[in-house]
């Protein structure tokens, strides 16, 4: 073996609950994926399969926290290995949440896909998805390799999303004024472009807990404000 | 003393962390009251207070999950003395998010204040706000004084809250439709109200917390859905 340091029963307890997150990392971006595909597509059945695939997403969850618990209680760790079984139960709450806006898209897409399109809006919600998605991966990625630099620049990115998404909802609303008979459908894709974003916001959590992991501290929070359609009337007021 | 057991310094470490999470959830009802205040009013200037006020909610959840992370390492807590400081954990973040609600219903009540009100709709967000402010007031009172009965009350009375926003979203989606004019005071509108049904969301995850601490299990993940508006128009499919 060429590890520097022999491999312990507590290693292989967070081996083992680091494998478990990255699982639910792997089910939620295939939700996220098969939710906004059922949107383009109009596949109910895709939905209901995307909706039912949350529970998998909770149960890990659960198991996570349970895990997590136990590891506490039998090997009372410190210092930084105690900052990585917190930081597993806080990427652990940050995944659950994308699973519920997986779910929550796909339940939309069914609703949608019996009313007419607002034509651009459904690629450009891809473009969105498509943008947090490899944020999500990479915060996961930078959190199994404890990679600092690559965190950093997944935060950063965000801005990015929140750009994409006030873009979005200005578009929206003018389709929803010129044409009111595109309101409900209007509503359901805004919030369609919500949970996306709110995804970036979960990708930059996750971003978080890997400098959290490997610095000892939580970055300032200074980072973007996560909406800024309350602003989009007087952006002066920010 | 008539306690039961001695005051250790552990004790005195978990009182203390309580003690911080008590204090947040007052800062943040208030903070919620002030949002919705200043909705009612248009009083800009109370709402520019509150997004200020999110800053110190933000910086005791921070501390509360450094006292947690620090009570973990030194006194290596087992069994219920364990989930009591993981459920404080949970609980900070859960209102740490309220907080955010706040901050956003205080943005969005000052883009409001120069737009065009749609009748009804600001009484109606108030009832809501009243009502998911009990449960969130219950949730942390059931917490205190490990109330598991009063916890599920809590949990309870969310699908009432769900009822309240799915209510107010048809009447929006109704109003918004017969005059375009209000389609962005109602986007927002929308925002709030839904933001207020998630406080609900997050009373309904505190009393989960007291539960898990009360019986050491979380409730099965069986309670109502988050969202209903994504069902408006085919019910049959939830």
């Amino acid at each position: 073996m060429t590890k520097e340091h022999i491999v312990s029963a507590f290693d292989r307890d967070l081996e083992g609950i680091q494998a478990t997150v990255m699982k639910m990392g792997g089910l939620v971006e295939e939700a996220l994926r098969g939710a906004i595909k059922a949107l383009e597509t109009g596949d109910t059945e895709l939905a209901q399969k995307v909706r039912k695939s949350d529970r998998s997403v909770d149960e890990l969850d659960l198991k996570v926290k349970h895990d997590a618990a136990r590891i506490l209680a039998l090997r009372s760790p410190t210092a930084s290995d105690l900052r990585l079984v917190l930081s597993v139960i806080e990427i652990s709450a940050h995944l659950e949440r994308c699973g519920d806006y997986a779910k929550n898209i796909a339940k939309r897409s069914i609703v949608l896909a019996e009313n007419a399109q607002i034509e651009g809006t459904v690629p450009a919600l891809r473009r969105m998805a498509t943008f947090v998605l490899s944020m999500l991966s990479d915060a996961l990625d930078a959190y199994i390799r404890k990679d600092a630099s690559l965190a950093e620049a997944v935060i950063e990115r965000d801005l990015e999303a929140d750009d994409m998404y006030n873009t979005l909802f200005r578009s929206l609303l003018t389709h929803m004024m010129e044409d009111p008979r595109s309101i409900a459908a209007g509503m359901h894709l805004h919030f369609i472009a919500k949970n996306i974003e709110r995804v970036g916001d979960h990708a930059t959590g996750i971003a978080e807990q890997t400098i959290y992991v490997v610095t000892g501290a939580l970055p300032e929070d200074d980072r973007p404000k996560k909406d800024g359609t309350s602003i989009t009337f007087k952006p002066s007021d920010e």
